[in-house]
């Protein structure tokens, strides 16, 4: 599914095992990395096509000495448009292939026929295809300097502008940004930035307020933990426990043999030390399945049954008597649920947690340096060992591993922080058990400041398609995204004089 | 009074002569060349002090690779502040020394006491002693990388930012934006990309949308033409008339002494190409007397009767019998009213038109680069020769110069052009005499996006120290201005639970 930039995969992975062990005590680092939804789509979603299209667009927006260009991929699909004027729905890609995302956001192609949109899909820069100095992009600090959000946000706003340019019938068509985790943050900010090119957002699960001194650095592994605690008895105490059970063991040669076995890793843990990276992956594994806590089977991070972590549970029941052997056995076997559901794996491979990814190093690149987003455990809120969250050692880690420093406020300052109240046309969606919700918009900013909560939903599930196990919370959410969509195109419409007949529900407005 | 930067006046006085050499045929170019308002207060104006600080800004705030630091240069008056939360009027420098645009802003100062606001005024990047890179700022077009409005407004955020940190009781504060011309932009811009930082602005004499397909590039020279038509019989069709006879007159080598001695140039024109220089000079000579031809004896570009240009008129009354001589004779007189009115000059310098700035040099790579304003003449709706507007001309003319090629397009998608609705709480004030008007936002857009006209205005008239010659119009624009800001305070407070009370006027709300 990866079709982008295999030539760099390579440097990728060199760097990506380079960057994991010089962080491995920077737990908070670790946890920037987002959902890496790949993997298959199903057969019985319906087959989508589009074109696959590509922009000279400029290195640098905010300079005129760099004035070199580069490919920016973007899909379109425009089957659905009704020309002229039809609406366009504009996904911001985020840190990933595009193609990968496209084939994600169900949500898109379902109601595409409804609102007559054209369907776009852009690329974020520095991932995927889109690369600005080809397979150099990511060979320095010099070749990674306009990998910013500011700069993809104006690639954006430039692509559109084009777009409308050059397609015919697309000049007065009302623009819609919709995007998910980062893309969604994009997308928020995109409306908040650029309200001239987009009508409206759909930001969905979008921690734009997972920056320092906007939300308590612990709320994201306390929603984590809840997620383990509602899915089974004792689940989040037994992982609490796991850790110190884990110390014991591996503090003898024979215990690290013995977890190592139990675990089926690739590659034994052969020092006390290896205890370490060993916990903090065992950590980003139940990030990871609250962020794809779905209500049906689905292939996103790994193969995964439906409510995965109701599986992972049912390892984890052991009361408070168990021995240390006991547990980890059941956390080996919990393990195995998220990494080997199909049964074809040989064996468990610590240094990686989700499908490989290109995006994870230039992921790793934009936390260290606009995407400062502190993250803390105590063991008594969470079932996580106690980690404080440590603006300088983060700063320390990410200088030496990129020679870059990260700016802590800038993003607060660029972006507004909780001061966005003025702007409007924006959808803040955010799934209950999803734990980045602890860094997004839960509740009403105003009437066009809007959040919609989904309590079943793990990560932007109202961005995938619809399934018949989809829980009503999210069945409703999308369909009131839909009005909230109607209802900007129709303002769009009215203001420009220019309009079409949406095929449904054109009175409906939210 | 140009304090900042004097070690740069030897290269940037010989940079400018070079620029104006080059770009003698881009009439354009010339007039991207925004008033450089200097010269002395008038000693009946109350005296004002401030507190002059320096902030270490980041030299790129949209990449990580350049993480230098210079010194923002930024002026504090805060002896009627009411501290703790009391309003901040900030005005948002534009393209020359902060000291100039502080003294030259007694609208502020008038102001402060009423509402209990500290002042700030902050220094534009690149200009007066905020000089990136110190004495190699202007050394080429990789030190200039980072003279960009998005980079001026980052550091008005970031400054403003670190205020409301430092100075205790600032916290709450709520910040509105003021400035005219260029930094009338700027004010604009910046409440519309940071509406988390400022509340309101002030947008002076802001040409916002003097940019490609946003207005005709004839407008300007039309309200300028219309200003001599106004001010004296005959004036604008003499004027018209000028160039053809310069023509004639200049056609010979006796012609071009006659016309050094009329004129009493310093360096007599020589060959008859020099007359197109001469013309060119000559018609900048009539824009800026447009910008100020304001109801009082003034010293800015020059030292100025009251309503200059009726005093210019008279020299220009003759009827279409009138010789060339005759005519050009009455211009001669007409252009040492602008650069003579004291009877001190000894001669006349075609290189100049007003106060040497190093603002000058500065201002130029920026329309070469976002600040693309186009204008041209046709010689029927104006007293100038035609000139079309040409693109293609202007990039080659910057390519030249610079080295770089101005972006068409960009200041529409980053700024919004026309499309700025969605945004909240901007006054755009215009003068009805000011040329620049052609360029601003002459009517409502919204409740909150609102425009005042000041039929008898010159260039952000509204901004100076009021005078008991000020026209009633200018007057009820302040005045209104005032309002506005009463109002924005009063939501922000309410907004943020703070509150203080203004001394005056607390229940007048537009």
């Amino acid at each position: 599914m990866m079709a982008g930039g295999r030539s760099l995969d390579t440097i990728a992975a060199t760097c990506i095992v380079t960057l994991c062990l010089a962080c491995l005590h920077v737990t908070s680092l670790k946890s920037q990395l987002f959902t890496r939804l790949g993997g298959l789509r199903y057969t019985t979603e319906p087959p989508i096509s589009y074109k696959t299209l590509y922009f000279d667009q400029k290195i640098d927006h905010f300079g005129f000495l760099q004035d070199g260009t580069f490919k920016q991929r973007y899909l379109v699909a425009d089957n659905h448009w009704q020309q002229p004027n039809g609406p366009i729905l504009f996904y911001t890609g985020n840190e990933g292939d595009i193609t990968w995302f496209c084939n994600n956001t169900g949500f898109m192609w379902e109601v595409a026929e409804q609102l007559g949109a054209m369907l776009v899909f852009a690329e974020h820069r520095y991932y995927g295809e889109s690369l600005p100095f080809g397979q150099d992009s990511y060979s320095d600090v010099k070749h990674l300097n306009y990998l910013t959000s500011e700069q993809a946000l104006a690639d954006f706003a430039v692509l559109i502008q084009n777009i409308k340019t050059i397609v015919p019938g697309a000049q007065n068509s009302p623009v819609i940004a919709i995007g998910g985790s980062y893309g969604g943050m994009l997308s928020s900010w995109f409306r908040m930035k650029y309200p001239n090119i987009v009508v409206g957002a759909l930001a969905a699960s979008a921690p734009i307020w997972q920056f320092p001194d906007m939300v308590p650095c612990g709320d994201f592994y306390k929603i984590v933990t809840q997620d383990f605690a509602k899915s089974g008895k004792n689940c989040d105490a037994n992982i609490r426990r796991s850790w110190k059970a884990i110390n014991n063991v591996s503090s003898s040669v024979s215990g690290l043999q013995w977890l190592s076995e139990e675990f089926s890793l690739c590659s034994p843990l052969k020092h006390k030390n290896d205890a370490v990276s060993f916990k903090s992956w065992l950590q980003e594994t139940w990030v990871n399945l609250a962020m794809v806590d779905y209500p049906y089977e689905a292939n996103f991070l790994q193969p995964l049954p439906r409510w995965p972590i109701q599986v992972v549970c049912k390892y984890l029941g052991f009361d408070a008597t168990v021995s240390d052997e006991q547990l980890l056995h059941g956390v080996a076997q919990a393990a195995k649920v998220y990494y080997n559901y199909t049964g074809n794996a040989p064996c468990l491979n610590t240094s990686q947690t989700a499908t490989s990814s290109l995006g994870a190093l230039g992921w790793f690149f934009q936390a260290c340096t606009e995407m400062v987003m502190p993250m803390c455990t105590d063991g008594v809120q969470d079932m996580f060992e106690p980690e404080e969250w440590s603006f300088q050692a983060f700063s320390d880690e990410c200088n030496s591993v990129f020679g870059v420093r990260p700016r802590a406020d800038w993003a607060g300052t660029v972006y507004g922080g909780k001061k966005i109240g003025s702007h409007s046309n924006i959808i803040f969606s955010n799934g209950g058990l999803d734990p980045w919700s602890a860094g997004g918009v839960t509740s009403n900013i105003s009437q066009s400041l809007v959040s919609i909560m989904i309590p079943d939903g793990a990560h932007h599930l109202d961005l995938r398609y619809s399934n018949k196990l989809d829980p009503p919370s999210v069945r409703a959410a999308r369909a009131l995204e839909l009005k909230y969509f109607q209802k900007w195109i129709r303002q769009a419409q009215k203001s420009t004089g220019t309009g079409f007949t949406m095929s449904k529900n054109r009175k409906n407005s939210p």
